[in-house]
C-alpha cells in the first residue's frame, strides 16, 4: 500500500504526520446541511490528503432542540435530522482505496447547556415502536446537559467525563444516498464512542474524491447509546486525511495507539458482531501474519467487543485486538 | 431485604463477611458430575448462609481432550459435556429468595498445559451449522496452552493474562432441567468473564435450597467467546454463600466494588442487550431510588455493555453501572 | 429403513395402517399432569408400534379461564402452565430411532364455549415484555368461544372454520426436562398448524422407550399465533404409533398426502426458518434422490413456509415441498 | 379519502376502472436503467391517475446471464444489478398520498431459455457469507429454465405453474437513494408472490409526482426466494395507476379480490413479521371499524403470513386476512 501524504497512520501506531493545509469548514461556510450519505450533492470543499480540517457542525436536532421544552416530536421534521457537514471531495481519491481520517480533537461549541438528551416516543432501545408493537408509548421528554471539556453535567450530583467523538462520518456509496441516521460498510451513523480524538478511522471509497461527511457529535455515550439519542452537541471538529492506495478493505475500521478495531454495522446485533470480528480477522491474516485459525483463536481469548449502538436502523459494533499481541 | 448470615456483600460495596464454615467439594467427592441445570439430581453436599466451599471442577470437556491430538467430533458423547458440580442444597432458600455467591478465588488444577480451546465443526461465532447451511464446515483443530497465574501460554510469542472466571453456574429452574450449555435467568452457561473473583453473583431461587451448580472454569477468555471455546481449565473455585430474603430480581445480576450489572440472555442479541439493561434500570429505580426517565438517560450515557457470549443457545451479555454514579 | 409395525405412512403417501390395539387415556388416567419434555417423570402408559391412543387432553390452561372474567394473572400459577399428557412409553423404542405419530383425529371436550383466547400483559407478538421493554402493558383480556366440528365462533358476526391441531406434541429429550411452553429439535410446543388430522408426525427418538408427551389442541389458528394464545380446547385427541429404526433424523418432519415438511423451532426467526429449509433440503438429498444443489433449487421456487408460532420461547416454521414434485 | 381517478380498487374489491389513457416503456423508451430508487433521476415517463402503462422490465441480472456459463460472479458489475425501469412520474401524486397500482398481467419476454436462477458466491437463504463467515463458499451454478405461460420448465421431469409476479417495485423515497436490491416502507425489492396480477398496490408516495419505479419480475418462486434468486425473466408487465388522497398509510399494502395485505420489510424476521400483522390490525381498525383487541385476536385465530424473502438486506413478509371476515 502506499501512502499518498505522509506516514502519519498505519500499521506501527498513530504518528502524526507533517501537516499540508489547513481548512476550515464553519457552519456558515458549509449553508445547507445534508441528510444522506450519497454522491447527488455538491461537494463544499476540496482538500489534499494530508490537509487538516477544521470543521462545526451541528447537533443531530440541527439546533432545534433549545431548551427542556422543545419536545422532538413538536420541532423536529422527519426526515430532516441528524444535519452532516461535507461532502467534502479528496483529491485523488478513487473507487478501492482507503480513506483515512485521523481524528484531532472534538470541542463543544454554542450557548450552555450545549447539550441535549431525549426520550422520543417510539425510539429508543428499550421501549416499542408503533411500527411492531401495541402498547401505548412512553412519555417524551428532554433533557438539556451544560458540557465542557471538563466534563458533562448529567444533573446536580453527577458529572459525567467528558469523552466527545464522532457519532456519524463516512464517505459516499458509489450509487446510494443513504439517510444520515444509518451506518454501514462506508461509515454512517456509527455512534461507537471509540471513533474519538487519537483514532485513525478508514473507509473504503467508494467513487471519485471519496465525498466524505461528517456530523453529530457526543460530548458523552454509554454502550449501546440506550434510549437512542447520547450527549448531542454542536462541535468543532478537527481532524486530518489522508489517501491510502492499495489497500482494499469491506468496511470501516480504525486504529489507536493500543489497538485494532473492525465495526460491523447490521440487523440482528449477532449479525454485526460477527462482521465485526470477521474482519478483525481478516485484518489480522493480511496485515499482521497470522494463520486464520490462530487469529479465530486469539480473538476468542483476547478480542474485545464494544456495543455503539442498538438503536439505529442497524447496529454497530466494533471488534478490537490490542496491538501487543499483533507480533 | 435481610441477609441471613451478614452483610459481606450488599448495595454498598463488597465488605467479606464473616465466615461460618469451610467445606471442600472434591472431584472424587462429586462423583458423578451432571450436564443440566434442574431439580431432579441428589445434593452433593448442604450448606448455610455465611460456608465457604472450594470446588474442583473439570473442564468444559470433562478433560477429554488431552492432547491437540484430541479431536473433540472423537472423544465427546453429547450431550454429556461441560460437567457441573453439585447441585449444592443451601440450607433456608425458598423459591423467591436470592442466592448471593461472592467468588474469592480460582486457581488451575492439573497437569500442563492446562488450557484447551478448539475449533469444533458446526459450532461457533463465525462458522455456519449443518443445521442452517450448506457450508462444508471448518477444520477441526484443539489447541492446548499451559496455564497458570503468571499467564495464559498463547503461543511461543503472545502469553496472555491469567483472567480466570466462572463460565457456567447458578441455580436449578424449578421444574426444567435444562443443559449446562444454555444460559438464562437462573444463570448457567453464561461465559461473562465480569464472573470473577471478586465479584458477588445473585441468582433468584426457584425451589427449595436453591440447589446451586458450578463448573466451566476459563483462564481467560475475549468479549464474545468467538469460536465457543474459551481457554477451558479445570480449576479449584472458592466462594462464599449467602442468602437474601425479601429482594425480588428477575435474573442474574452481579456486583463487584465498582460497579453493578444485570445480564441478559437471549437471542436475538439484541434481546440480551435490552434485558441485561431494562434490569438494570429496574435496580437502579428500586435500589438506589432514581426516577425511571433518569435511570433510562444514565444508562444511554454512561452504561457500559460486556458481551458474554455470542455462541451458546442463547447469547448472554452484561450492563453495568458504575456506583460512583449511583449516588 | 425398516417399518416395525406396518407401512401406514411413509415416502408415497399416507395408508393407514392395520391397527393393533386400541388405548384409551382419559383425564382421570392421566391425573398428574406435566409441564416439562423429561425422562424424569415415570409413564402413565406403554404402547407398542401399531397401537392406536385416544388422549383426553386439556387446553393451555388447565381449564382455569371458564369465563371472561377468569384473567389468567389470576388464575394461572407459572410455571404450571400448558399441561401434558404423558409421558407415553413407546415399546422398543430406542435413541436413534424415529417416532412416527398419525394423528386421526381431534376433538372438541367440555362444557361450551369450549374455546379460549386472551390478551396476556407482557405477552404476545405485538406487545413489549417487561423484561426487555419499558412501556407500559396492554391491557388483559379473555374472549371466550363456542367450538365445534361446525366452527369456531368468533363473534356474533364471523365464524371461522374448524380447522384443529395439535400445539404441543414430541419425545423427551434425553436428560433434560424442558417446559411444556418451548418448541425445539424433539417437538414441544410448535404451534404450527400443520400438525393435524391427516398428517403423521416424525420425531427423533433420544432415548429408551422414546416417552412421548401430547397436549395443547388448538380449534384453529391463524399463521404465527399472533397473540401468543389460539383457540385453546379441551380435547380428545386419536392418533396411531409407529416406530422406523433406520432412520435418522435431526429434529421434527411431518408429511401427508400431499406434501412433506421440516419444522425448525429457533430465534430469531430466519434461524428457524433456515433450519427448516435446510432439513427439507437433507430429506430430499437422502429420501428422494435429488442433488444438493437441486433441491436447493426447487425449494427456492417451489418451497413453501409456514409460520406455526412467532410467540415462544422459539419460533416454529414449517418448510415444505409437493409431493409431486419429488419425482 | 378521494379516488381522483375512479374507483376500480378500493375496500369492497377490486373492480376495474375505467382507462384513461395507454403508455407504453419499451427497453429502448427507458434507455439507462436504474439501480436505486430514489429522487435524483429524471422522470423517463410523465402519467395521470387512470392510465395503463405498459413496460419492458430487464431480468435481475440485466440479461448478462445468458447461458449457464456465465456464472454471476464473471458477468455481473456490483452494485448494477437489479436494473429498474422508471422512474414514471404520476401527475398530483404529494407526499402523504397513496399511490395505487392494479396489476393486470405479466408476460415474459425474449429468447428462451427466458428464466435464470443462480448459487451465487456468499449470497442466499443457507449459505455463509464472506462478510459474517470462515466457511469455504458453496459452489457457483446457473440454471437456465425455459419459462412460458404455461409453466417453468424446472427440469426434464418437473414443470412448474407459471405464477409470475413483480419482485421490485414501489415509489422513491423522499431524499434517500437506495439500492434496488433493499425493501422497505417505500416498496423495493420485496419479492413477494402477492405482488402478481390481480392485485392492487399500496404504496405511500413520499415525494412530488411519487417516481415509481419497476423491475424484476419473476416467472415465479418459494416463499423466502431461499437461495436469493427467483425464476428470473425479462417481462412485459401491465398496470393501471390510480391515486389516494386522504388516505394515510405507513407502509406497503395490497389487496386482492379475497383478502387484504400488509407488507413488513425488516431485520431480523420477527421484526418484519410483527410490522406485516402490526400493520393489518391498524387497517382493520381504521377502515373496517375493528375494536383493536378485536382485530388483534382475529389476526391471531385467521390471519395468514407469506414469506416473501428471506435473503434480501432486509426480509419482507405480508400479513394478510380475507375479506369475509372484515365484517
Amino acid at each position: 500500500m502506499t501512502w499518498l501524504a505522509s506516514s502519519f497512520m498505519g500499521r506501527r501506531g498513530v504518528a502524526q504526520a507533517q501537516e499540508r493545509a489547513h481548512h476550515s469548514l464553519t457552519e456558515t461556510d458549509q449553508g445547507a446541511f445534508h441528510y444522506v450519505y450519497g454522491p447527488y450533492a455538491k461537494p463544499v470543499m476540496h482538500v489534499a490528503p494530508g490537509d487538516v480540517v477544521a470543521v462545526e457542525t451541528l447537533d443531530a436536532f440541527g439546533g432545534a432542540v433549545k431548551t427542556e421544552a422543545d419536545l422532538p416530536s413538536k420541532v423536529l421534521n422527519m426526515p430532516f435530522v441528524n444535519p452532516q457537514n461535507g461532502p467534502i471531495a479528496i483529491e485523488g481519491a478513487k473507487k478501492g482505496d482507503v480513506l483515512a481520517v485521523y481524528l484531532k480533537s472534538i470541542l463543544p461549541r454554542g450557548p450552555q447547556p450545549a447539550g441535549t438528551t431525549a426520550l422520543i416516543p417510539d425510539f429508543g432501545g428499550l421501549v416499542a415502536s408503533s411500527l411492531t408493537h401495541l402498547n401505548a408509548p412512553i412519555a417524551e421528554r428532554v433533557k438539556k446537559m451544560d458540557v465542557t471539556p471538563d466534563g458533562v453535567k448529567f444533573s446536580d450530583r453527577i458529572t459525567l467525563p467528558y469523552e466527545p467523538f464522532v457519532g456519524t462520518m463516512g464517505v459516499s456509496p458509489e450509487i446510494e444516498a443513504i439517510s444520515s441516521l444509518v451506518p454501514d460498510y462506508y461509515g454512517g451513523n456509527m455512534d461507537l464512542p471509540a471513533i474519538a480524538p487519537g483514532a485513525v478511522m478508514y473507509f473504503p471509497v467508494q467513487r471519485d474524491e471519496a465525498f466524505f461527511y461528517i456530523g453529530d457529535c457526543h460530548g458523552r455515550q454509554g454502550d449501546g447509546e440506550l434510549c437512542g439519542v447520547a450527549v448531542e452537541i454542536p462541535a468543532t471538529v478537527e481532524f486530518q486525511i489522508d489517501l491510502i492506495k492499495g489497500w482494499s478493505i469491506p468496511g470501516v475500521r480504525l486504529e489507536t495507539e493500543d489497538f485494532i478495531m473492525s465495526v460491523g454495522s447490521a440487523r440482528p446485533m449477532e449479525d454485526a458482531a460477527r462482521m465485526a470480528y470477521r474482519d478483525l480477522i481478516r485484518w489480522m491474516v493480511e496485515d499482521y501474519g497470522f494463520e486464520e485459525s490462530e487469529a479465530y483463536f486469539l480473538a476468542t481469548q483476547a478480542g474485545k467487543m464494544r456495543v455503539g449502538n442498538m438503536v439505529d436502523p442497524k447496529y454497530s459494533l466494533g471488534a478490537s485486538m490490542l496491538k501487543k499481541y499483533l507480533v
